[in-house]
């Protein structure tokens, strides 16, 4: 299903050559139109890959008909000549598919600092080109895996005839603002440039920027959401921002199942901040505690941590009012010793924290999270990545 | 040599039963002046250990008489029977030395969330004041051990005639402001309050709170300075502050050195900052990074991630400026490839990493870390600490 669960796009993923291994690397997705309106978000690392400077560019127009992405290599920190890179790939998927480099967004994921081996994806490209298909969603899913155990994809269809699908890549360096993912969804909704760039930076706030893998922001970061117009239906504005929400929120989900070495995901809601800035800063301050996602990974209900992590941030709360609950046993009341951690069950895979301010009325807000192990560790020591 | 290096100090080191192991856990230092001056810094967390809000407190004061440290419970989040605890430990301490209580400071680490078991802690302090000794200070310093290898002791001497000693514990939550640890030092120079105030804050803040370990703050850290005036000697107030800056540092060193399943010690220098602020949150943002401290350990010299780390922050500073020396290689160089990593040395423990922003001429600012381990994900997880 992926981005060709909706009308009106093609797409394909091959092995061009970049992974020495030899698996897929890279995808092409195309818009058939008749409409191009298109939307992005992109890191907020200022260190910001070739192919995210460029797309950052294309989409200032509002309109992209294709999307090129590569694993393998993020033409990250790779200077004036990566940025040639990602301009000459661009021109290559013009010259192929005869359209405007310039409505054509690149994004790449791998390794940070090496230059990507043109003499395989250039010629790729054409292969990708050739075998553009209608259902050749999962097929582009598939070729921008990098750490990934499986491919990401979801979909999400309204009673009035328009669809929205998507794929996702991201395994590691996942922190809000974005996580090291590339994202392209896709809709047949007739919808404009402006009314779709409002729906993703809506649906991004809440759901990609609330996932914490790691703490570590990456520099090739890019969310696209592109629409063809082809099921001919306008959609109310309301339900097609949920929908893009949901597909959203479902590979964001998604994200943090397949996060490198995880054994837990955690969801950190938290709940009676003064205000939703203040519940953010408080469930980020919580998934990066290194200490705490130990704890968690030995199935350790250590609610110090969490208080702990609470302290550092400038939050309002009174650290004698805090409350804090795991798999819903609120084993510290009052910033104090609560119900017995005997009682907290954290066989499953995943765990549920509350943290109470008892500051405020805001909304609940909910951040995901890993925990921290051995294979976190394995994964980024044994080789570059 | 300890705490009892400087004239005019009696210390001891006793097991008083609250670890369950019978390790020693119960330290008592004391200033028998004439002069009973003291300056502390505290945890920067919100959420406060009660012993923290207690010596804050007694420090109010500018005299301290007594300071009583336990390992095997931090007392923090325990609520109102926890600062009654605390209370009554000083109240003992005072009985038993026909001292005021206001003018003992209490320290204590281990576990967050547990109550100290007061029957064992109270006999404990009358052992501890039973053994203080003028050469007891190796003793305290081995008490106050919770997953320390090995305890930390520091001396400097002055030709002048006086001396500063210290001891101090930390070994995981070490975070800068302040990390998981416990320092108390002693000098029989004859210095007011207030200049040991000014000796004791500039000395932290370019030591202890440049040692980021795993970027988790405590809830009990505490740094005490004590003078007795015994040597008779007013020191130069430059030598003095540099000599408590040397002794912090040394023992800021020892904490990296020891901290929680590392395998490398990382020396993170910032360079041609535009401001040392600036320096300060790049190099504490390079320190925490869990991508860089795991490539680190696997001894790969990954320049991506420090760049992907720098540009998390807000310092002034242009992508394509950076440069990057990992252990005096320049790998990465105006924000790309520079010399070969393959040059690249790392099998020693001590790593340096040097960023340099091309930004402006702010003195260099070291930060210290550590790498991640899997050792670490099992001293966090395996048990509760």
């Amino acid at each position: 299903m992926s981005v060709t669960a909706a009308k009106g796009f093609t797409a394909s993923g091959i092995a061009a050559g970049i992974k020495e291994n030899g698996n897929p690397d890279l995808a092409l997705v195309v818009n058939n139109g008749p409409r191009l309106a298109a939307a992005g978000v992109f890191t907020s690392n200022r260190v910001k890959a070739a192919p995210v400077l460029w797309s950052e560019q294309v989409l200032k127009g509002g309109q992209v008909q294709a999307v090129v992405l590569n694993s393998g290599g993020a033409n990250a920190c790779t200077g004036p000549k990566g940025f040639q890179d990602t301009h000459a790939t661009a021109e290559k998927v013009a010259e192929v598919l005869d359209l405007n480099a310039g409505e054509v967004a690149v994004a790449s994921t791998g390794l940070i600092g090496v230059t990507l081996p043109m003499d395989k994806l250039l010629p790729g490209v054409e292969s990708a080109a050739a075998q553009l298909s209608e259902h050749g969603g999962e097929k582009a899913a598939i070729a921008i895996k990098t750490t990934d155990t499986v491919h990401k994809t979801a979909v999400a269809t309204s009673e009035a005839g328009w669809t929205v699908g998507g794929m996702a890549k991201g395994a590691g360096m996942l922190a809000p603002g974005l996580a090291t993912m590339l994202v392209v969804l896709t809709t047949d909704a007739d919808v404009d440039t402006a009314h779709l760039d409002k729906a993703l930076r809506s649906a991004t706030r809440t759901t990609f920027d609330r996932v914490d893998s790691d703490g570590c922001m990456s520099t090739n970061d890019t969310v696209l959401l592109l629409a063809s117009g082809a099921s001919e239906v306008a959609p109310d504005q309301g339900e097609f921002a949920e929908a893009v929400r949901s597909v959203c929120a479902d590979l964001a989900r998604q994200l943090i199942g397949d996060a490198e070495g995880a054994s837990k995901d955690i969801r950190i809601e938290v709940v009676n901040a003064a205000s939703e800035d203040d519940a953010v800063e408080v469930g980020r301050s919580i998934a990066r505690n290194n200490l705490l996602k130990c704890a968690i990974h030995g199935e350790d209900p250590n609610w110090g941590r969490v208080l702990s992590a609470i302290g550092t941030t400038s939050a309002a709360f009174d650290p004698n009012q805090l409350n804090v609950a795991i798999n819903g046993v609120w084993v510290c009341k009052e910033g104090s010793v609560g119900e017995d951690r005997d009682l907290v069950d954290m066989r499953y895979r995943e765990v549920a924290i509350t943290a109470d301010l008892a500051a405020g009325g805001a909304e609940p807000v909910v951040i995901w999270a890993n925990d921290l192990t051995a294979e976190y560790v394995h994964e980024n020591s044994a080789y570059s990545s």
